[in-house]
Order: C-alpha cells, then sequence, then structure tokens
C-alpha cells in the first residue's frame, strides 16, 4: 500500500504558509506502515487539482487531500472532485442541519454559503468532521481510495484520527512498533554517547531516532516485521527499558508525555499544590500547567509580575534587592520564589525572571541571561541559563526548563 | 513562465522534518512574478526522482531540484539526473580543489566520499556554493531550465540568492502584487457576504483569498499583470482600501500583522498600559502579550487566579459574589476586573474565566462557557462565548478573542 497527499492551495505556492499538515500525516502513515510516494501542492485552480490527482494515482493506491474545502469562491476541492469522477453535486440534507445546528448553539446565522458546503460529489461518503463545517470526504474508485479533508489542522487531524487512521491500520500488512522513551536536560549528543552500548547492538529491524526539541529530547525505537506481533512488542519494550535504565536521571515518561502532565501526575499523587511568578516568560509556564485537564487540582494560579512595580507589589519583593542586584539575579528570583508561595499558599513554587531580548542586553547580562528558583519555604533550588538572542526561543526554551525544574523538585520532594 | 520544486529526501515524506525551503523559494519566486505550479516531495531513489521530474517538466519551464547532493549513499540527486538526461557523469577538477582548500582551512581531512561529489551530470553548469561541499548546477534544455541545489536552508538560499534569482527575475514577464487584510472577531463566510459587491466586481487578474485561524481571517488579495507594475499596485490597493472599509469593525491591520502587535502598537500610540487577569487561559493572554519585543513599555503584569482562594485575595473578588454566581460569571469577571486594575495600576485590563473542559461543565454552565470583561474603572465591556468541548482550542480561541478585545478598547479609548 503506498501513498501520496495533496495539498491544495496558493497560500502554500506562494510561502505564505508552510505545509506542516503533510508532515504530520506523513508520520501517522509512516506509523501504521503506509509509505509516502509523494507529497503534492497545488494552486487553488481545476485544472491544478486535476493534475494533482492524476499523479497522485499513478503512484499509490491512497490520495489524501487537505484543503480547498471551505465555504467561499477559492475552495474548489468538492467542484475539482465532482468533475475529475464526472459525477454530479448531491445535497446533504444531514450535513446542513448539523452545520445549522452549530450555529444556533453558539447564537450565530448561517448564510447561503454555508448551504452550499453540503453539495458534494455524488460518488463520495462523509466522514463527520465535528471541529468545523467543512466535511471530510471518502471516495473509493478502482483505482483508489480518495480521501479529502479540512485544511485547518485542527480539523484534518480530527478526521484523519477518528475515520481513516483507524480503517486503514487494519488493511496494513506490516506491523509496526513504536515506543518513545521523553528526556529533558540533556542534548541528544551526550545521551546517544551514553546509550551507545545500546544503539550499537540493535537489530536490522529495529531503529533508533533522536527528536530533539526545546530542553526536550523524544528518543523513538520503531520495530517493524510481517511476523509475530507480539514478538515484536516485547522485543521493542525490552530495549526501551535497556535505554530508559541508562539515562534514568533524565527520562520523564515515555510515549509523547508532555513534561507539563508528568507534572501534574506527580503533583495528584503526592498531593502537592504548586505556583508560578513570572517575569520574562511573561504566563507561558502557567498556560503550559493549565493546558492539562484537570490542573485547577493541583495548580493554585501565578502572577506575571512584568514591571518592578508589581515585583515589589504582587511578590513582595524588596525594593533594595531589585536595586542592589537588578530584577535578574539569583537574589531577586529566590524572593520571587518566597513571595508566590506566602501569597498562593502552594507547597512548591517556581520564579523566573530574565532577558529574553531582543533589547535590554547589558555586557554584564547580556539578552539570553535568565535566573530561575523553585522550591518551598524550606529548600530553594536556583537555576541560571545564558541563552540565545531570540525572543520567542529563549521565552519558550525557559519555559520547559521551569516545569522540568517543578517535576524534579516535586519527584524527590517528601510527599504531604 | 511556470516554476515547479521537487524535493528529495525520505525525511520529509516520513515527516520527520517539515519542508520549509519550499515555502521561502515559493515566497521568493512569486516576488518576482513567477508562479509555483506544483511543489513536489519525493523519496531518495533514482525511480521517484525520475517520476519527479516528468511530473515537473508537464507544468512548468522552470524545475528547482533541492535535496539529495550530500556525501552519503542515501544522495542520489546526481546520479538520477544524469540517467534522466542520459548523459555521463564528469569529474570537476575546479570543485575538488574548492573543497579541499575548505577542508585544509578548517583542519580537517577529506575522504573519498568528498571527491565522489565531484562527478556531475555533463550537462550541468557548476553553481558555486561557498556554504558548503555540494554544489549546485544549472541544467539547460528544450523541455525547460533544471536547477539542482543542496537540502540545507542555509545553502539553498545562497545558490537561490546569488545565482538564481538574480537571473530569473530578469526574464519574468509578470509582476505580482499582494495585500492581505488581517481582521479579527467575525467568520470567513459573513466577511465573504459583507464585501461581495467588491469581489464580484473583482477583474479576473485580481484574486481574493480567504485564510481563516482561530478567531482570525486574513483577506489576501494578488494582482496578475505583464503590463504596468505601478498601475497594478494602485489598482490591488485601492481594492484593498474597498475591503478594509466595508469591514472596517473586524480589520485590525494589514499584511501578516498579529493582533498581539496591533495591541502593543496601539498602547504605545496612545501611552497605555494593560494588565490580565486569567482563570481559565492560565495566563497564555499575558504570554501573547509578552511576545511581543517592546511589551514593558505598556504590559504591567498580570494575574493568573484559578483557584476561588486566589481570585479573593489576589484579585479582591467577593467571596459572596462567587458563591452566588459562580466563578464563570458576568459578575465574577467584572469583580476581577476591577480587581486587577486596582492591583496593577493600569489604564485598561481584561479579564477572563471559563470552563475549559473537557471536565467541569453542568446543564446551566456547559463546558465551553467563557466570560470575558475589559476596560477600566469607568467602562467596562462583558463579552459571553459558548465554545467547543476541546480544551486545547477553546483556551486558543478565548486568547485572541481576549487580545481582540483589549485592541478594540485601546483603539476607541480616549488617549492618556
Amino acid at each position: 500500500m503506498k501513498a501520496s497527499i495533496i495539498t491544495i492551495g496558493d497560500e502554500i505556492l506562494i510561502g505564505q504558509i508552510i505545509d506542516t499538515n503533510s508532515a504530520w500525516i506523513g508520520q501517522q502513515l509512516n506509523d501504521i506502515g503506509i509509505a509516502l510516494s509523494e507529497i503534492i501542492s497545488v494552486a487553488d485552480t481545476i485544472d491544478a487539482i486535476r493534475i494533482g490527482l492524476d499523479q497522485a494515482v499513478a503512484v499509490s493506491d491512497i490520495v489524501i487531500i487537505t484543503g480547498g474545502l471551505g465555504p467561499t469562491q477559492d475552495d474548489l476541492t468538492c467542484e475539482a472532485l465532482a468533475k475529475y469522477f464526472d459525477v454530479e453535486m448531491v445535497f446533504h440534507e444531514e450535513l446542513w442541519t448539523r452545520i445549522q445546528g452549530m450555529f444556533a448553539k453558539r447564537g450565530r446565522q448561517t448564510t447561503n454559503l454555508h448551504k452550499e458546503q453540503c453539495f458534494l460529489p455524488a460518488n463520495a461518503n462523509l466522514l463527520e468532521n465535528t471541529m468545523g463545517t467543512a466535511p471530510g470526504m471518502h471516495i473509493k474508485t478502482m483505482a483508489a481510495q480518495f480521501f479529502s479533508l479540512p485544511g485547518i489542522p485542527y480539523e484534518m487531524k480530527y478526521i484523519m484520527e477518528t475515520h481513516i487512521l483507524p480503517t486503514l491500520a487494519k488493511s496494513s500488512p506490516v506491523h509496526i512498533v513504536h515506543k518513545t522513551i521523553m528526556t529533558a536536560g540533556q542534548g541528544e549528543s551526550i545521551l546517544a554517547k551514553e546509550i551507545e552500548h545500546i544503539s550499537s547492538i540493535l537489530p536490522e529491524h529495529i531503529k533508533l531516532a533522536f527528536l530533539p526539541s526545546l530542553s526536550k529530547v523524544r528518543i523513538r525505537l520503531t520495530g517493524k516485521s510481517t511476523n509475530d506481533k507480539e514478538a515484536l512488542h516485547k522485543e521493542v519494550i525490552d530495549y526501551a527499558h535497556q535505554i530508559s535504565n541508562a539515562l534514568s536521571q533524565y527520562v520523564y515518561g515515555e510515549d509523547e508525555l508532555s513534561l507539563e502532565k508528568a507534572l501534574g501526575e506527580l503533583c495528584i499523587s503526592k498531593k502537592i499544590k504548586i505556583a508560578t511568578a513570572e517575569s520574562c516568560t511573561g504566563g507561558l509556564v502557567a498556560s503550559k500547567i493549565v493546558s492539562v485537564p484537570g490542573s485547577s487540582k493541583y495548580f493554585e494560579g501565578g502572577v506575571v509580575a512584568y514591571s518592578y512595580e508589581l515585583k515589589q507589589k504582587l511578590l513582595a519583593v524588596n525594593k533594595s534587592t531589585l536595586q542592589e542586584y537588578g530584577a535578574v539575579s539569583e537574589e531577586v528570583v529566590k524572593e520571587m520564589l518566597t513571595g508566590i508561595l506566602k501569597e498562593t499558599g502552594a507547597d512548591i513554587a517556581i520564579s523566573i525572571s530574565g532577558i529574553a531580548g531582543p533589547g535590554g542586553g547589558t555586557p554584564e547580562k547580556p539578552v539570553g541571561t535568565i535566573w530561575l528558583a523553585c522550591g518551598s519555604l524550606s529548600e530553594q533550588r536556583t537555576k541560571k541559563l545564558l541563552l540565545s538572542k531570540d525572543r520567542g526561543l529563549n521565552i519558550e526554551y525557559t519555559s520547559n526548563v521551569a516545569i522540568n525544574m517543578l517535576r524534579q523538585f516535586v519527584d524527590t520532594s517528601v510527599s504531604s
């Protein structure tokens, strides 16, 4: 089984948006043992879509199409598919009812354009999209299976995960087993070196990949086999255990667990309440903690004290400390930490102050200088980072370090 | 003149890396009036490359190939091109001398693999690459012009900017002009309806596209002409003005301006200080404000009051209000707003409380119920949202609505 992706949209061809959908789809198909032949991006014209379809069918059995399903006149995928397969457009009453319901619930009016979205090629089966108005479609012909999806990433992902991947996985002849080990706080070169004795003896059918992101490295084992799936699974898990043991000080979980989820699980099991006091990260640490469902069980809240005044007023940082050491200093983050702990009554908290850039640096404290403090009223740990000149990267990286510091502190703290 | 891009590499098809090169090349070509017909990503095999070349030549005069020029055995572009054009591979002495020089300068040894990189298809002209060992190539045939470039972004960009774009720009007969209008707070169907009187009279050579994302819609005009570029520019700008005027209540800027940047510019020009009081968005609104360089000029800070206790303690919300109306209510967000304004001394603030989900909903207040209040001590505006069941989307969408409310309030407020 071979697949192709066709992405439809002028915005991709003129480089206004980067096609991230195809990478995600490629990963998902790869995970279930289906290889991609091609990714083809074409313009918003009937003709370009027809050419793309011809090219895809020539090299694949499965064609996944994204984009061009919106309600406006530059959305031509339905019309192009109807012409390509030489079928009528048929009105789908049940889709129209669903769209009207969605709008009624939000107290908004539908338009004629939404009604037009309910005309689909006669040979298409509807794939329900609860995330938006544009439906997914499945068209099966002698030549190939076609899936048409909206270009909006979360709608596309919903339909892929709900309707398409489970069906394709069942029909794929190759067994693929993945195991991902999540690490934080160490770079990939060092990690690779520390598990060389394991990676060098891996059999041919089990591959190892290091997938680094800001302050985290995912280590992924992928086993492929057409034989016994159980045996393959056992083999992969066994190597994963060996790797986890060798890297135990950096491993915080497995299988795409996020740092904030790992932190949350620890807080719940240890019955610990946490809080945040942020300056340069501007609330990103708090928002990552809150991104976890159920975080209200252990997250009290936080303060974003961006100005000197708020650091004093909300976090009881001493004016003299700010004047003597500056806002970006070990002394100030320690006072911020004490302040947020007292203010919120949390057991453990984190505080951050730094120069994210691009402005605000000095020879003594260049852009990228960040101080963090983490701990309780009785024990504090501090850390200094010297990062890059890129504001966005500095903020993102620091927020991950902060959550990892919190996680490590909660992990080693005594249960209350 | 029409161009296609072929990107070569398994890592793109399995989604291990996202193809950012093509977006960049698309932008550059678009800027000099060369339209992209297709972007085709293919695997690291001679056969896949041949199919990609056939597809590209069928729809383009210019074929830009990236990737597969490195020194390892999975780099097959040179061999594939030689086979495709049925020519010998020829050793380039001057390239070998240059590579040896590069390595000597860095005190490193060349290997046989590097020497093999100097064998290029006989019909190729070398395009010098001072950024790495892999050369760029230019092959001209009756069917099309082919350019082959390394996949490493900075090497690709160097060769494009130095050797390819200047030449292509000279020979391009088409002028292209873009104008993007940024809107927030209304869906694309309604926007489309409100400018139907303009979109229906657009001349054939000016196209309109709606590019929606969470709570924002970008409206893009693209004009193409072989005639007077100045006149085309004037024409596109004129239609953009008409659209902006028709949608003035939703338009917040142009050309990829972010909502938070637009808010920041208004705060600076009106000398207004802002603050945030967040519950369900957990600091995301503050972190978006802080993502803008220089935001310390107008952002005082904020509070993430996730628990009932912190809403009372940090934002002076009355216990009786919480008990009578619940944390997710108009009354509570109004008190949160007053609280954060008094606590921070900011001129204008936003407060948010809602049920992001997936848990916590009741029949009366289902998941997705969000209240916002925005304003100053003398004027408050409130808004209720009824969103979906997806926690992440609810938080992201609400944070955009919040920043847009702040922006609108600052926009219409009297300068201090």
